[in-house]
């Protein structure tokens, strides 16, 4: 079964030359890596960068997490078309011979095997041994393109399994209509979920090359008798017949849309009014190649440049698009569904599009450094996405699905993206808009009060009285809801402070900075000088009792999925300012080099839900900007060692078995790996006013980074290393754009201008380098 | 001129026993007092208790200050159905001879004369010279009741001037329909104001008990030529046309909604469905006595009791109904106006009403303390009928207008009504809903950020920023929006916080007990020990130089229509703390009562508009609460002279000339005069959890109040005085139930269960009675 996979793995470590001299970024891309455990929207195949559409071969669809495609399984359930945070739909799978639509997935699925399959970026090819068909599928922003080869038969169908169970919950009910021989439509509605608590529609449009012999369909899992031309209802779904040629391919384009079956019928007529597959086909690759081919790598090893693009590649999707291509689309904010326009510009087009998306927790160690220098368009567009929501329904979003908030995870994590969007230049959105909902978040009532999947009408759940009150929030949190872990949001809330202060600062708010600056010192508040950590604090204000920096299960008391030994360094903000809590910098430095000492052993991750027992923990969130602290405390090449293991050993793997070591997160651990490749992070998210870049020891032998010039001014960024090895992870010394360069950061405007970083690299660490206590990057409380 | 009307007053004054014997106390109502300069609202007659229809002659039609009707003015403009704070509607006018409707109310207005005039709660009637009409309205909730009695004429006509400009801005358009011969429709667009800033519909629908001979109009001015059955545009109106006989009275029904013509027929048919005039007229005004009848005084002299039932009969109007009798109302928070629907309760009624006010600035020193313990259910309707808004529009309103908000003057002066609601067991709405309303109104974003009159999308005017991060407001805020008055808006503040933490406590909410409450003592922020005066700061800290306690004009720097000499006091709910930075109670009282000897020579008022210049200013409400201080400091004598004096000198005047001093206020100055009648206030508003009475000099020697057993157990509770008289204001004892009471006040609760306070009356002060320390009201800054 894996031969196919190990011949293409094989070739591509050991690096054929022939090869190597023509493959292009998008080349690089391999979708099955870590695909053993997909989330159901982890794996991509036929899709466009954030694409509505994101149709691929689901191998298991029930529940979020180990569904969609995963790896190891020998069967295909379906081609779906939507594999997002909390929303999926339109199910459709061609079979032939005897019907067994209305029996199910478990009735009609078939065979398939990895040597007879291909997938890479906008493409996939897979065949279904049990009906000897062969599918191809390539995908436009939002519409799904299906090529399938049927045998010679009378009996080939089309399934559009509308009431399927797909991935988040039931389906609550559909229906489909036959509205000519080549064109059906229909919508789903997909049933609530306990983050998506409102059912949400999804409509489609289907047209197929050739007319279809039968329209029929199912309802309520038994198929209706007599001739039809719709059928709705729960468990319901349609087949459309043809009669095929073993030579003759049915084509079949299926359009999406949130808003309403007018809106799928135009995004169709848009994007795809025509039947030529391998020209959409070459397209998608072409697109996927342009976005990652702003990035270019030369050095490094095959493995390392496969699981650069393929970091790149899971970057920019995952959060989805849902508006039409019109501009339209689905407000859920409020009792009912709004459609809603986005604003055109000049030449008719929208203004921007609007997202699904997860939460931002954690994003600014990731997405937020690696969009704002490399894709700006799209932080505006979801700056412009958030604004929306704002205007819908009072609150900037924490994370959304389909127009409503779900209010996942903890937090106000959009301020930090906003800030870096500001304070990097990339405005076109409304600042006052923003800047208003951001300030009410910052206080009771706001998002930060709504614990996780807190959606009721009065929420208590994340403590904002008590932060205000006492300037910290302590356990045992009233409400529903969950992650209602007082430390975590306590240190959380400080950082984003600190972020607003900076965007109030760069405003001339002074007295909005001058309070969230002194709230962004609130993160003092938990630590507990008689055990160096930070430690909860129970409602009456005392220390938690039975206190251990680590522990058991899914998190400590306190902290959100992970613990108090990686909480404690939760202060992208003032890393000078913890580190005097430690005892001053060099005590800091051995604290912080003694928990990775003691996480390498575990290839620096806690197994997944077992988040509490590790002293760092590379698989989830809260720890991904801890190996970078270094830089901080004037020991640069710690952060170069630990961030050039944790590359390696935690990020490495290119096989289906590994390279996210369990959750790749919509992006974010694939960001992550591009901002440890490249050598580039910013500690603090890049929200600071003149916000710098943080240096650490880059895999690569060259790095072009080439800018928007819609935001910047310069054309590329440069960084070259010399005598860079496996072993050679140490920064011996650096040159910016000719000049001496020691410290390990440089601003956000060098950036922004173009130019050269060289770094020369040493088996040694050279600790004279960068490690002026006076030249450390800007670390500031302020 | 005046014949009629001094003939009256001194038959009042003077009395006449068998008048008086048979005086009920609508009776003594007189709707003249204070109406040489009325506001739009101020004067009342066809009305029912916060009445939609507000139905009687209007001699001034421009403006919202000196307008409706005038009592020095010689001719009337029309009579018309809405005067209320920011609305007006459906200007009528009977005339006879050549038709003049669409040359404007300067054309077709009427002389009359006070002499054939009568108006009283419930019923107006007065003669139009002009056109030898004699016009007599009345009204029940919703409907306006005509009578005329026309000449003998085929030129009789009723004028809907619909598109007149009337009181408070321009109107926009109208429209009206002929339904029938005997009934027509129509509705008029009310142009925007500064304090309402949406355009708001007001629809009628009018009946006649005889059918008209023609209808007609005018558009843009111009009459309408030819047969119609509609007219329509800006400048529009229309005519009916009767032949009358001269004892044959037109009667005519215009009944009112906001919500749609159906609406406004709705309320005719269920309130008014038959023709008696004399009916609706003595239910009118049996229905005021029902009302006024809670309380019954003896003794006084009869000024005194018509000046007291006059108060009583503002404090229950002035604020009105916009609700449907069947529980409709408009919601205009959003961008289009939504018909809301109120629960109906088991007999199918609406569960309350829904009203138009302006702000609650300063109705804990009146109406919140008189209607909580006369009217509980007119709280529990105002309580619900903010949560509506709070739920249509997110904001807990500070007066709404037709459904949307104002934003007039500053703070959350909702929440002391809420706390003192709660803590008198008033609870028949939803106290999740407030309180969160009320929680958000507390932190930047909230109503408080809302200066007057500050509708954009990013308030700031308030100056909330300021108040959590520093603990007080300091000048010089941004934003637009009038009364941006930093020390009074820090003053207030830490009242409607205490307010709030009260309200807190009493829900067991202990966090924010404690922070509300550790804001509530902000006010100590703005003393100045050097000058001993709160004192506004600048925006950098530093205390505002060239300080007055008192000054010239609208108001000194950082107060709201008043002064530093003024607010100082205005600590309600820590009187005790206050005196304390005094120097403690002695040097408080000698301070406070020079005040008072300062501001006796202009009638402890300030001329309006003029607040500025006064110690003491009981023309406007930050005052209102001074003289009941002395009873806090141990010198309980000084409120009961000052209280007395006010009430007389300030408050006393029964003619059109005075009473009021400006401005009646819908009801707070009304309140206050029942309440300083009554011997009985309430420095804090009566918030507290377990709240109390202040006691202090009544006028009258028997007081009994009539306690509503849907919320209180008792059924009286009486005030007696004994050896009273103008001249024996003091104090000299009082027993509680039978039992000596040593202090100057006693709980709510005692107060619910009905009961007699007995007041023993001498012309010098006991000093020793009430005046120990030990003994002195609750007064806590806790």
């Amino acid at each position: 079964m894996f031969k196919k996979f190990i011949l293409v793995l094989l070739l591509t470590v050991l690096g054929c030359s022939n090869i190597n001299k023509t493959k292009k970024p998008v080349d690089y891309v391999n979708p099955f890596v870590d695909s053993h455990k997909s989330r159901w929207f982890f794996f991509s195949s036929a899709t466009r960068p954030f694409g509505m559409v994101n149709l691929s071969p689901d191998t298991q669809t029930e529940g979020s997490w180990n569904s969609g495609y995963l790896y190891d399984s020998t069967r295909v359930r379906c081609f779906s078309h939507i594999h997002a945070w909390q929303l999926s739909g339109v199910a459709v799978m061609p079979t032939t011979g005897e019907f067994k639509g209305h029996l199910g997935m478990d009735a009609y699925q078939s065979s398939f095997s990895h040597d007879t399959e291909i997938a890479k970026p906008g493409y996939h090819k897979i065949v279904l041994d049990d009906y000897n068909i062969t599918a191809e599928l390539t995908a436009t922003q939002r519409v799904g393109f299906h090529k399938y080869l049927f045998p010679k038969s009378d009996q080939s169908y089309i399934l559009f399994d509308t009431g399927a169970y797909l991935a988040h919950s039931p389906t609550r009910k559909s229906y489909v209509e036959k509205i000519s021989d080549t064109e059906i439509e229909g919508w789903a509605l997909m049933g609530p979920t306990r983050r998506r608590p409102k059912a949400t529609f999804v409509y489609f449009v289907a047209k197929t090359n050739q007319p279809m012999q039968e329209f029929g369909g199912w309802e309520q899992g038994v198929v209706v008798e007599g001739e039809t031309t719709s059928i709705a209802g729960p468990n319901s779904g349609a087949f459309i017949r043809f009669t095929t040629e073993k030579n003759k391919p049915v084509l079949l384009k299926v359009a999406i849309s949130y808003t309403s079956i007018e809106g799928a019928r135009n995004n169709m007529n848009t994007e795809l009014d025509h039947w030529d597959f391998d020209l959409i086909k070459s397209d998608a690759i072409n697109e996927w190649n342009d976005w990652l081919s702003r990035i270019e790598v030369k050095g490094g090893t095959e493995a390392q440049k496969v699981k650069f693009y393929t970091d790149l590649w899971h970057a920019i999707q995952g959060r989805r698009i849902i508006s039409d291509v019109d501009g339209k689309y689905c407000d859920m904010t409020g009792e009912n569904p709004v459609v809603k326009q986005i604003p055109l510009n000049e030449q008719g087009t929208p203004q921007h599009n609007h997202y699904n998306f997860d939460a931002w927790w954690g994003s600014h160690w990731s997405l937020n450094i690696l969009w704002s220098m490399i894709y700006p368009e799209v932080v505006d567009d979801f700056c412009n996405s958030m604004i929306d929501m704002y205007e819908n329904g009072g609150l900037i979003p924490r994370g959304p699905s389909g127009g409503n908030y779900t209010y996942v995870m903890i937090g106000d994590p959009a301020a930090p993206i906003f800030a870096t969007a500001y304070n990097k230049g990339i405005r076109n959105w409304d600042i006052d808009a923003a800047y208003a909902g951001l300030f009410k978040n910052a206080f009771p009532g706001g998002i930060r009060d709504r614990a996780g999947y807190e959606h009721g009408p009065n929420p208590k759940g994340g403590g904002m009285i008590y932060y205000v009150n006492r300037g910290y929030v302590p356990e045992g949190l009233e409400g529903e809801g969950y992650h209602k872990d007082g430390a975590a949001m306590t240190l959380e809330y400080a950082y984003q402070d600190w972020c607003l202060g900076q965007l109030a600062k760069a405003l001339g708010k002074t007295e909005d900075y001058d309070l969230f600056t002194k709230r962004a010192q609130n993160y003092k508040n938990l630590w507990d000088p008689s055990v160096n950590f930070m430690r909860p604090r129970n409602m009456d204000g005392s220390w938690l009792s039975d206190f251990k920096p680590v522990g058991e299960g899914f998190n400590t008391i306190g902290f959100c999925e992970s613990n108090s030994a990686i909480y404690t360094h939760y202060v992208p903000h003032d890393v000078k300012g913890l580190a005097e809590l430690f005892g001053g910098a060099e005590i800091y430095t051995d604290s912080l080099n003694a928990a990775f000492e003691r996480a390498q052993g575990n290839k620096f991750i806690a197994k997944h839900g077992q988040h509490s027992i590790s002293w760092v923990d590379y698989e989830n969130q809260p720890a991904t900007g801890m190996a970078h602290l270094f830089n901080y405390s004037g020991a640069p090449w710690l952060t170069q060692k630990w961030v050039r293991l944790i590359k390696e050993q935690t990020f490495g793997d290119i096989t289906p078995y590994g390279g996210y070591n369990g959750d790749e997160d919509q992006g974010q651990m694939g960001a992550l790996g591009v901002l440890m490749a490249i050598g580039l992070f910013q500690e603090d998210g890049g929200a600071a006013i003149n916000n710098w870049y943080d240096i650490t020891s880059p895999i690569f032998d060259e790095i072009t980074l080439h800018l928007n010039n819609d935001y910047f001014p310069g054309s590329t960024f440069t960084i070259k290393t010399k005598n860079n090895s496996a072993e050679n992870m140490y920064i011996q010394s650096a040159t910016l754009n000719g000049e001496a360069l020691n410290k390990s950061w440089f601003r956000h405007d060098v950036f922004a201008n173009g130019g050269t970083l060289e770094l020369f690299m040493g088996p040694e660490p050279n600790k004279n380098w960068a490690s002026d206590i006076n030249n450390l990057p800007p670390s500031n409380g302020k």
